[in-house]
């Protein structure tokens, strides 16, 4: 059996998973990114981490998945803030001590390349992973490959305009998604209701500390039947909607999926967003898509980083 | 010399050029579609003006491209509503009766692959394509190949959302891009600001006889120095910029050339779009992408379906 090594190197936590050629994890290890001791401190932890799992197994290829905007073909990450990377090269020296072939990618990327390789976009050509956390962001498979765009900063669907002449955003935009169905929108969406006198019975379990406000609060009360939690996963559904509208009459994909804390909320954000996309969509693009929740769950950040291994050295033995 | 026959089929006449393998136009011919004689007929015209033009010259491949839905694989048109076509196969009889090879593409794809290999786009691996007119398509090369999706219906860039609560749109959708950077949308705006009770240079021409109003005219007043025609024109060049500031954000191309009737405003169309996107698209994708006039002009459909041809046969051959 082949052996393949995710690892998912987040602001705090390195993940790393072996899993078969299937994508099927069959261990896992953490261990602390530790970046604020530089970039040589964290490609050494990634180092330690993978031999150790390992224990002694040959190791097919690694996948490497990196928050920011990574250069895939040089395996450099240009740009990571929570990283504080500035052109780290990453293949190099991973390749260097490990004497392994090693594939970078953007994490959104892996996680859409995973979860359509092994999770829920198994079988389809074009599909589409949206990822709704703090932040949001997109990975998008067309006719069957990731697409990568001139410098690998695609799919930013987080900042397509859904609104606009709309809020100021801290990419430079207005109006951007991000601002109304991330996480942070959401709960911002909810203290301005509350602000204008509103009553949703989240006051109670914030206690006036309107810095207690999470959107998985949010989603909690909407599905208990609160009203204004209702409405303000409605509207940031809506929003979504908007996007993925224009995502759906630009790919023409057979599926969606959501996934991200924020997909936690479930049927309560999934239905409007499906309504949407019916009553606004093409009619073509409309039949052809479905729209479901992410299926990989805590895994799918070390799977999606395995599956650029799998992808790649695939795509190596083509040539 | 190997030559291929572009044909682009129109809802009023079938254009049949001959190009070269780098796209360049060697003889040209026009003979009419006849559309409400049936599609047998327009076949017929087809096969009959190609075998016209090549002359007893060998022809390498054709390629023909056609408005509507495409089934791109088996060469059949699914629907094309100016031509009245409800799945008309076009590959099988055309091959048959020319024992040429012959590949079938939607008309703003191809028009889009025509001006990547041939014209403005030369040299980019992610470039967008652009038609203002009537209506509003577009075409997308997204690393090196031009996107088809589940249906062959990729790229609306003319039913993405530019206002999310906006205008009702024909497509069953609202706020759609065509509804206000179209040719019909910006006399349309320009109709409600005269009706408002603006003055505007127009309307000396056009002799209270609002019918006769078209965009062209607006164009060429904005050029002039009418202030409500140029008002309008950067209206139109904003919800534009919005839909194409998405674009940039999702494919990261390294060119949009836009083209089209509406194109003939040239810079009082293009400038305020470029300056959108610098304000509104994020840093790198702002940088990577240049925006350009389409260059390939009046004979950008053959040259386009030219292009199905070439690239195809180039396809077939790497398999």
């Amino acid at each position: 059996m082949e052996i393949y090594a995710g690892v998912d190197l987040g602001g705090t936590n390195i993940e790393v998973a072996l899993t078969d050629g299937t994508g099927k994890v069959m261990t896992h290890r953490t261990h602390p990114t530790e970046a604020d001791l530089g970039s040589a401190r964290v490609i050494d932890n990634i180092i330690g981490t993978v031999k150790e799992i390992s224990g002694g197994r040959e190791i097919k290829a690694v996948g490497l998945c990196s928050p920011g905007i990574i250069d895939v073909k040089k395996g450099v990450c240009i740009f990571a803030g929570n990283l504080n990377f500035r052109n780290v090269e990453l293949k190099r020296p991973l390749e260097n001590a490990l004497s392994i072939p090693v594939f970078v990618e953007n994490d959104v990327n892996a996680a859409a390349l995973g979860e359509w390789r092994f999770g829920a976009g198994r079988g389809t050509d074009n599909f589409i992973l949206v990822m709704l956390g703090t932040g949001v962001g997109a990975g998008v498979i067309a006719d069957g490959r990731l697409i990568h765009g001139r410098s690998n900063a695609t799919a930013e669907i987080g900042h397509t305009i859904v609104e606009k002449d709309g809020l100021f955003c801290n990419c430079g935009g207005r109006g951007c998604l991000e601002m109304y169905s991330s996480a942070t929108g959401i709960v911002r969406m909810m203290k301005q209701y509350l602000m204008k006198g509103n009553y949703s019975s989240v006051t109670a379990d914030i206690q006036g500390d309107w810095d207690r406000l999470t959107a998985a609060m949010i989603a909690q009360k909407a599905a208990a039947g609160d009203k204004l939690s209702q409405q303000v996963i409605r509207e940031a559904a809506e929003y979504l909607g908007v996007a993925l509208v224009n995502y759906v009459n630009t790919f023409n994909p057979e599926m969606v999926a959501i996934g991200g804390g924020v997909a936690k909320a479930g049927d309560i954000l999934t239905q409007p967003v499906k309504e949407f996309i019916s009553s606004r969509a093409m009619e073509v693009q409309a039949n052809d898509v479905s729209v479901v929740l992410s299926s990989l769950g805590e895994d799918a950040g070390t799977i999606g980083a395995a599956a650029v291994a799998i992808e790649s050295i695939k795509t190596v033995k083509d040539l």
